[in-house]
């Protein structure tokens, strides 16, 4: 039987996007230096967990922080405690939220919220799409940055409006801050600062940092606490999170530093991307370590490009193609540890290669 | 400052109960022989996790299995799969069941189900308190053992006519089988006879079979693809779960073979019990490796004579005591891998001394 193109790009020697395949030994790796008569954390308490919260907590200007196991389950807790705070059921997000179309209808299904959706799926939104609410909204999510559409962010003049806006009107504003490391050098800003426009913050240690999973939800010590009652309602209150708060430690400290980097990764990729015939990159220009390429062709073309890539330079470029109507890809593109692995004179040929094919390509 | 008799347990040599503290040495244990290069489980697939589904759902004679995170997502879950298939909101199930006592109302508050309490708490529910239930319910839940009164269990026959009841009513019959392989020496049967009479089935890793975190539910092919559903609306469907998984198999592996051996420790530490004035347990006679002990003391007079013995034998035999009024304490005994470890001599030698201190302090 051939190999899947999932196949080829799996056995490629060099990847330009992501840490590297997900595989067990991470968790090993984070174990090393551990001592293993340390004490787990039992039910939320206990050291391991309680400092982590407390430093991450720190890190992100809020009085206090819970470590959960996802951040769906996080986010969704949020938005449920600041509704009922109001006694209001309506929150207000972009139509690409995470919540809107990647969790089964979590937060309309277990907490009977709704969402006023604002403006279109192809932009962000702007304080007139937020202005044009014509329901009282409890809160108020922003994904920095908005994944849906490449990862692009407001300006930061934006983000105070915004930010201004949601305290005058008494609207609480939760940050999905699932790549909030990634965005920073762009803002030039730490994380407290974006942090302090916000009443609560999600971010996420599997997106940048790489690690396993698992996710911290940080704000006053009252929406801490409260939300510490959901985490135990939603089953997210597990005897031990260790495995998941050790690694997450791990990477913090293994690849917190290098998000600069991993954006200027994410900028050269797309200059040499958006050289190629019938492909654009959105945004044109990253503002962090991810974007999204548009490709004028089928999947089955782009696959055989791609592949012959692979044999040619062991070099998986784009491992996955979404078909968005017959003659349109698209695939998500984050960097992390890998692009600098790759050799120059290799990507360098890989995609003059890229470029005579893609020229061919479009004469069809 | 003098030590606190948490501490002073926690530094006994020996233990009557458990297995051993709860160290991260246990995760680092259990991938000892792992392949750093295996791929991870991703969002609920990969062979990783559904190998070790596909295990439990057969050795629990079920069509399928869901890993879930916890016991407390995976049984809400259930519940309410349940309710819906039947459009109705009620389930019923022991005044001290977990759902009731031990989730923060996570049952009524996310998903609405209000629950019929079935019987008193101080005993097993039966088939008379099943029938005066006085509106229709969708679902009954069953927890074997009862732990809340002490692990007890109802007869194999009661099991069985509990069974064809709710067949014979269309109500479907869940098993809270936390501590299922704990029981099955006692009722003499395997995991899948008991199963057998269940709709669906959780059962715990970090019971007696002492890991991590981490719990399976089990059912026909389409529950569990219900379930997976519900798994992901709760933010449990995280990218990945291989570290709970990797550390249940060993964990399986390790100790699901001792269940009988732990209930004859259970035994015999009861008996020991039994034998001290103002001491006795419920049930007296153990059906599985827990039990309850109550104590016809203060917490004070029960922590200065079990410290005493600490002192002079460095054995920890009740480590945490519980007042229930003023002139009674309760305590909670699981045995597991530690009681094998105490030598015999010192095991006779403090419950002499024990049985000595209990006439002294019950003449008082």
């Amino acid at each position: 039987m051939p190999k899947s193109y999932n196949e080829i790009c799996k056995a490629a020697r060099y990847r330009l996007t992501g840490h590297g395949d997900r595989r067990i030994g991470a968790l090993m790796e984070s174990f090393e230096n551990a001592d293993p008569a340390m004490e787990t954390d039992i039910y939320g308490t206990g050291s391991i967990i309680n400092d982590f919260e407390k430093d991450i907590a720190c890190f992100l200007g809020k009085e206090n922080a819970v470590f959960f196991p996802s951040g769906t389950m996080a986010q969704q807790i949020a938005l449920r405690i600041w509704c009922d705070a109001k006694g209001l059921k309506n929150v207000a997000y972009h139509p690409l939220c995470h919540l809107e179309i990647h969790e089964k209808d979590g937060m309309k299904m277990l907490h009977h919220l709704e969402p006023a959706l604002l403006g279109t799926k192809d932009r962000l939104f702007n304080m007139d799409d937020l202005k044009s609410v014509n329901k009282p909204i409890a809160c108020l999510l922003i994904e920095l940055p908005q994944r849906e559409i490449g990862g692009q962010l407001p300006s930061w003049e934006e983000l105070i409006s915004i930010s201004d806006f949601c305290r005058n009107e008494g609207i609480k504003l939760h940050l999905d801050g699932a790549r909030l490391f990634e965005v920073l050098p762009y803002y030039n800003k730490s994380a407290a600062d974006v942090c302090s426009l916000f009443d609560s913050v999600y971010i996420s240690f599997y997106k940048g940092l790489g690690g396993i999973a698992g996710a911290m939800l940080a704000g006053s010590a009252e929406f801490t606490e409260n939300a510490k009652v959901w985490k135990r309602r939603h089953g997210g209150d597990l005897i031990s999170l260790y495995p998941y708060i050790i690694n997450a430690e791990h990477c913090m400290n293994k690849r917190i530093g290098n998000m600069k980097k991993y954006w200027r990764h994410a900028l050269a990729a797309a200059e040499r991307l958006n050289k190629l015939k019938g492909v654009k990159t959105v945004p044109e220009m990253p503002v962090c370590n991810m974007f999204h390429a548009y490709f004028a062709a089928t999947k089955e073309n782009l696959e055989s490009i791609f592949a012959d890539i692979i044999e040619k330079y062991d070099l998986a470029i784009v491992t996955n193609f979404k078909e968005i109507d017959g003659s349109t890809c698209k695939s998500e593109l984050s960097f992390g540890d890998s692009f600098e692995l790759i050799p120059q004179e290799i990507l360098d040929k890989a995609f003059d290669r890229l470029e005579s094919e893609f020229i061919k390509l479009m004469k069809k």
